[in-house]
């Protein structure tokens, strides 16, 4: 496995690999779900790369960047293991350079859910990641279900620039007790990841409620917010029944829908979904 | 020479060209200006491909986008006389389709000169550009110097989004009697056709200064202006010594500037400009 800092050694590794690429965009201090996407790129193609950055643009003023975990000799060991070809770590410098003035923006689709409470987030999103599969140029790029509007985002940017790669999109890895796996996790004070998997329930009550026959959005939120709080410690951003690509709420349910939400358990804001079909 | 519409279209005609390739955009209405893009591009590159897209993004609500100039017979004459491999056509509805909402804004480089005048305009640049490297991947892109603000912007987004391709820029190209060569040109009077090459008369009167040592901004803003003035037709938008690469308007003249000018002519808006060395 090799690591590259700078675009040029990375242009320079990515020219000597061969048949197709798979890329796998991290912020790093891995988990089961970053590995999991990795698996994939590995069973869909020729090699592996995955890149490493703490994308100071998607944080906002108020946000955690300097706290943000950080564990690259664990992260590098993880991925050796896991059969990576090459792994980029650019600093802040690399991708940020002095002069540098251009961004992405997307309109109605980065306005509700994460993009209405994290004001500039998918900006810092929607460019990094540009500049990631411009750098890398990928035949294909893997990201996770739990960050869905994240996940909505980059698929709207490559169909409107043209990227001409594949967005694949792995499940959320999860605890056994049913905690989506995030890096955030380790913020949890021992109560709090006690009462953490009442997310997954709140997500599973909805499903099983779909499954019955229930169709009006409201009742489904209602339902999905009453479980949340039934955890006292439990404190709620959002609750959301949405179209699954415009991510706009809807009243009736006819064709799936995104259920979401942002729930603080102390200083620890954790996010969960689940797509219903 | 092939030409084609569709996105799809386009990724199979552009797979099929060996060697590297060379990509001219233009928005049609060629004049021998694109076609010394073409043969730069001949020059370099194995094949040659060229998009004619009048970008709805990049007119304002009162500018000329209905009345832009369009020939698209005679332009597929010229280049297959050039020599062109493969045109792409894309429609409005190719580039932009229902739900399309991603846009490149950058920011200081966009704000003074064309920017200033014409709000909106260089989001519209950037993004068709993006979208048209994305979609044909070429190994260079050439522009021509008469658009130097553009010339910038393109530059500067394909240094910071990581683009995988050089940007070669051609020089301007002009009439006998010195007037720039623009697809906007056949709009003028006889009258306003005899003023127009005031504006070249400008920046040479300016670089004859700088020649001679003038090293203030002013005065070459002056001297510019006031050979422009000299024609009564003439209505200047702006007059402008700024600084290459920032386009910052620069007060003393250290390592070169952009002399640059917008003027009308009756109904009709040209600009020039020439960077001094």
């Amino acid at each position: 496995m090799k690591t590259v800092t700078t675009l040029s050694e990375l242009r320079a590794a990515r020219a000597a690999l061969a048949g197709t690429v798979g890329f796998v965009p991290t912020m790093g201090y891995l988990h089961a779900g970053h590995i999991s996407l990795v698996q994939l790129a590995k069973r869909d193609c020729t090699s592996v790369i995955v890149s490493i950055f703490v994308n100071p643009a998607q944080f906002g003023p108020n946000e955690d960047l300097d706290a943000y975990p950080r564990d690259i000799p664990r992260d590098l060991q993880m991925l050796q293991e896991a059969g990576v070809d090459l792994v980029w770590l650019p600093t802040p410098e690399v991708m940020y350079p002095p002069g540098f003035q251009t961004w992405i923006d997307l309109d109605e689709i980065t306005q509700p859910l994460e993009g209405g409470m994290r004001p500039g987030h998918f900006r810092g999103v929607a460019t990094v990641v540009a500049k990631l599969f411009n750098a890398v140029g990928p035949d294909k790029a893997y990201f996770g279900q739990k960050d869905a509007q994240q996940v909505a985002v980059v698929k709207r940017m490559a169909l409107d620039l043209n990227f001409p790669l594949d967005i694949v999109v792995g499940p959320t890895q999860r605890e056994a007790d049913g905690l989506a796996l995030s890096s955030r996790n380790k913020y949890l004070s021992e109560a709090e990841r006690a009462a953490a998997p009442v997310l997954q329930r709140a997500l599973q009550a909805a499903q099983v409620a779909y499954a019955a026959g229930e169709r009006s959005a409201a009742a489904l939120r209602a339902l999905m917010q009453q479980t949340i709080e039934y955890e006292p410690t439990a404190r709620i951003q959002y609750v959301s029944c949405a179209h699954p690509l415009t991510l706009q709420e809807l009243d009736t349910i006819t064709e799936g829908a995104l259920l979401s939400m942002a729930v603080y358990f102390g200083k620890t804001r954790l996010i969960d979904n689940v797509i219903l079909d």
